[in-house]
């Protein structure tokens, strides 16, 4: 769909960043991939993350899509610029249960003020690996504004 | 915008249900407020919760709005069934910072099967209160399903 | 939710924009309030934008509520500045059907980038009024793009 | 993603619901495909489907993305079942200009109440084929609802 031309040291860029975000290690997320354009999050399912019925919190399958979504975006822009989500919209498709979730985050349209991107969202288990949800995201990319980066 | 009729027992069968989402507890949530078709539910900003700026996440922003949205939905639920997220869209409005969020989640459309919610997030600092995001949320209600109820 | 500063001429400036939007005139609407920050769009209920079960189609519902939003983001922006909608997203709550149809667009955050905006559609008879359809809508505001005005 | 068992005559079926959408005729649209959980629509690029700078309006793209997603979720339901739209989100990518735009609709999920479908909406001009939108869209099958039908 694009050409995905991401500067160098991107994927240093994108582990350190996410590293910052402390939310991962509360609900247990990890980085598993990072490529020009596309990123991968892991989660184990824990009850530590769920909802009433059991399953992973709508909310929490949407931390990790939307960091997969916005980190995939930053794999592609300038340095010295940050990245905010503007908005998502999330599908729940089936229960996100089993052993782990893994969103895998992907750029369709990479701008210089807003980049598009969507992930599906994997429940992996022993019996096999479903999408349980999809994001579509849009991400802004902000330039010299005090104290934000990356 | 409408006439919600809760059913007997609807803010304990909300407060019940929420008690069970153990991911409350791991992200310090609250529930604050239990009326037919609306629902808040409240958050302190806190490390634990942050992205890489050090604002709440926006999946966790998300996941006290949609609770907020689900249970408001399902306040006005009959009794046996059982509330579902189909779908979600958020917007970000402001940095998710301060001292706490509180998510007001209302129903806007009460359907047999489809229920529509919005919830407008307020961020609250000693500065005031500003709202920093708004989500729409589309809830199913769920009959006759295995194991699955509230 | 927000002070609405207006330029001076805003309503000339979207009233002359919207009658360069052709589409408006093959489905009949047209705009009947300009505020700062907010713009209304009726539409008669006629076969000519009808799906297949005679309601207006959703898409045509988006169009008048896009348009809505975008006019109310346009009130208030620079002179200079074009608006493009970015994304939006629509919940159809009942049936698009009756006499006519009002789109009554709001903003609800007006940044120098990016505004959102939020939409009713009310369906109009004899009968009454209700709420058929909301829109969320993320508009942007675009500066120096060659041949883009408005 | 799924395997899609279409009922006989399912082609038939749809090409008859959308010759019933009589706004089709209105804004020049034709079903160019139509496969089980799959549809496509065109539409030629003309001023009568304009916004106010000569690009084809969000909500006419919305119009025929729409369109194209439910008909795919309606290829896979059981007869006597109708198909409502519960709500979608578009992102515009690109500018919906050239010659002919065509929205390729594909089910992601065929659920028995709810189904997700997701669109691509390409404007294709003698340059070449470009992606301007990409729609997310909940779509509800209707039982034994009077006077709806397909």
């Amino acid at each position: 769909m694009m050409a995905n031309a991401a500067p160098e040291g991107f994927e240093d860029r994108v582990r350190r960043s996410f590293a910052r975000q402390t939310v991962m290690e509360t609900i247990g997320a990890q980085i598993v991939r990072v490529a020009p354009g596309e990123v991968d999050i892991a989660l184990p399912v824990a009850p530590a993350v769920a909802q009433q019925h059991g399953f992973v919190h709508a909310g929490i399958v949407s931390t990790i899509a939307d960091s997969a979504c916005g980190y995939a975006a930053l794999s592609l822009m300038d340095p010295g610029t940050a990245v905010l989500t503007a908005e998502f919209k999330i599908n729940l498709l089936a229960p996100a249960a089993g052993d782990r979730l893994v969103a895998r985050g992907k750029v369709v349209r990479a701008g210089r003020t807003l980049s598009v991107a969507t992930a599906e969202v994997e429940a992996v288990s022993a019996a096999g690996t479903k999408i349980c949800a999809i994001m579509t995201a849009t991400i802004m990319c902000v330039r010299d504004r005090g104290g934000l980066s990356d």
